[in-house]
């Protein structure tokens, strides 16, 4: 597998299906593990470094789940293809930016992934469609026990897994759930939400993550401690309370209807017209209109084109994802001529 | 004639033909007239008020060009019906206000009406498509000459005719051309055109007449002054500088697709996109609209659209005249929406 296979595969997470996958994008699973007897990566020099990303390499190699995965050294990765990764949730932009003795390993559907001398030597991910905390963490556990045969993690009795940061110590768990809440945000309920979920345990983010702004009204939610629960207190937590924003979204979405009908269609047709008419559109402009039509799809206000096809417009015109499909280099201003023209003909507008 | 009637026709200035069409809509000329041994309107009381116009209706009345004609009494009018004729032009905002003993003739095609008793005693004037000075200086002519058949003007040899203001005095002529300078607007040049025109003795109003601003880029320009010059030299000026406007006009528009194609064509595009999804819109926003679409006409970027289409849309939505079409009175909000739905069935929006 290459990484330019990549393109025309489809994330799993697009595909927008999996529970309640009007309101829920994706769920996302990670373990953070370091490797028993070798220096963390923030206290290791290069050369131990190195050495390190040697043995984690050698190590997932052996994993079945790995392989036919793509295994990269960041620092041989363009930028373009860095920034093509990030945008596919598959590297922090952390991890893209610091690239000395880094790795990336990328199972061949693309659930999996694993980043290597991050903050922690490893931290695998899963990424489900819709909201489906329990089957990715399942994905998690089995390749994590998959991972241990091969390499010995370490873990302390006491504490758990250990980790670079102790917010990630014990469990090393971090579940997160990508919500579109437009009525929330309609509504300027997100504070309220916000504030409530803190006071659990949990913490909201943006589209990219940690201090990544909220575009479009996507919401990132996931636990904020990994240590003094097992994994099922935190993630029966994290999905009870998501369970209960999501059902205040949807009624928001439906009393929103039933008393701002005009209102409601007529910010989401304008925002169908807008994108199906721009000759020059940014890469946040559209999220923010797909964010307007994707509600409208749940409402059944736009009903000729799918969630899917919204989901992969939203991948695509990414600006590195954009430039790949393109297959070459496109500087912003012709770009954002590009990603119209592009939506334009996914959109079916003759 | 019945007031109803002009619901169904279509005003002369609508027909987006004659001279420079693109640039120019339409062409007004009026001249002020007063009657000889009446008392003029500010002066005069109730009663007074009242004689003159009956003096004014019978003299009218018996010009041939007014036989088919509708003669109101403002008082008579309803308000939406005295909204509808200010939309249309066919009568000042003023006029509609101030109703006592005051008077309307439209003539049958719609092209000459005249407004009794207000400032002075007759304001007769002609509306033509397109930048058509000459020929709505001539029809002005030719009706004033043959009303002073039937009635006597008050004139002097010294200044010509006299008018309540002396700004009016002399030929009593005011002869305006409506422009839509879109592309001077977009670059920031109708400051300086502002500033030129005023020391050439024009004036430069919005949509409608004095006192209104400027919406979707429609200046109504004008000459000034009526005294000291013949009404030759007066258009003569008029014409040649609006020419002069008219063709930077052009040459911005021509220059500014090149330099700026894509920016040109997202405008256009966008605004023709959202006037065909919107589901709520306001009367301001849609001339707008209807502005950047007209652009988008000339410069042959939207074609499944022409200019009559877009200047009887622009006149049917405005607010009475929505009403009048619909047969009631419909209040504001319920309007827009109205609004919307008339604007995707006239564009075919399925």
């Amino acid at each position: 597998m290459r990484l330019d296979d990549l393109i025309v595969k489809r994330s799993e997470w697009l595909r927008g299906e999996g529970p309640e996958s009007s309101i829920a994008m994706s769920t996302r699973v990670r373990v953070a593990r370091n490797l028993k007897g070798r220096l963390y990566f923030s206290r290791a020099n290069k050369k131990e470094r190195e050495e390190t990303l040697n043995i984690l390499f050698a190590g997932v190699k052996k994993s079945s789940f790995f392989k036919d995965a793509l295994f990269l050294k960041v620092r041989e990765i363009s930028d373009t293809d860095k920034q093509f990764l990030v945008e596919r949730h598959l590297m922090s932009r952390e991890h893209a930016e610091d690239i000395a003795s880094k790795g990336l390993v990328i199972e061949e559907k693309e659930i999996a992934s694993i980043l290597l001398n991050e903050e922690d030597h490893i931290r695998l991910q899963v990424i489900e469609s819709g909201f489906n905390v329990l089957e990715a963490w399942k994905a998690v556990d089995n390749i994590d026990t998959d991972l241990s045969k091969h390499m010995q993690f370490d873990f302390s009795n006491k504490f758990g897994y250990l980790t670079s940061c102790p917010t990630n110590t014990g469990t090393g768990l971090r579940a997160s759930v990508m919500l579109h809440l437009s009525a929330l945000a309609m509504t300027s309920q997100i504070d309220g939400v916000f504030d409530a979920i803190s006071k659990l345990g949990l913490t909201m983010r943006g589209f990219y993550g940690e201090g990544t702004e909220a575009i479009g009204d996507f919401y990132q939610i996931s636990n904020q401690v990994a240590l003094g629960y097992s994994e099922e207190d935190i993630l029966d937590n994290l999905e009870r309370i998501i369970k209960k924003i999501i059902s205040r979204e949807r009624e928001t979405r439906i009393n929103f209807l039933r008393i701002k009908k005009f209102e409601i269609e007529d910010r989401i047709q304008r925002s169908y017209g807008t994108l199906r008419s721009a000759k020059i559109i940014t890469s946040s402009e559209t999220i923010k209109l797909l964010s307007a039509i994707r509600l409208g799809i749940d409402l059944g206000i736009i009903k000729d084109v799918d969630i899917k096809k919204i989901n992969e417009v939203l991948l695509l015109t990414q600006p590195a994802h954009l430039q790949k499909v393109a297959g070459k280099e496109i500087p912003p201003y012709e770009r954002d001529i590009k990603r119209s023209d592009f939506i334009r003909e996914k959109l079916g507008v003759a």
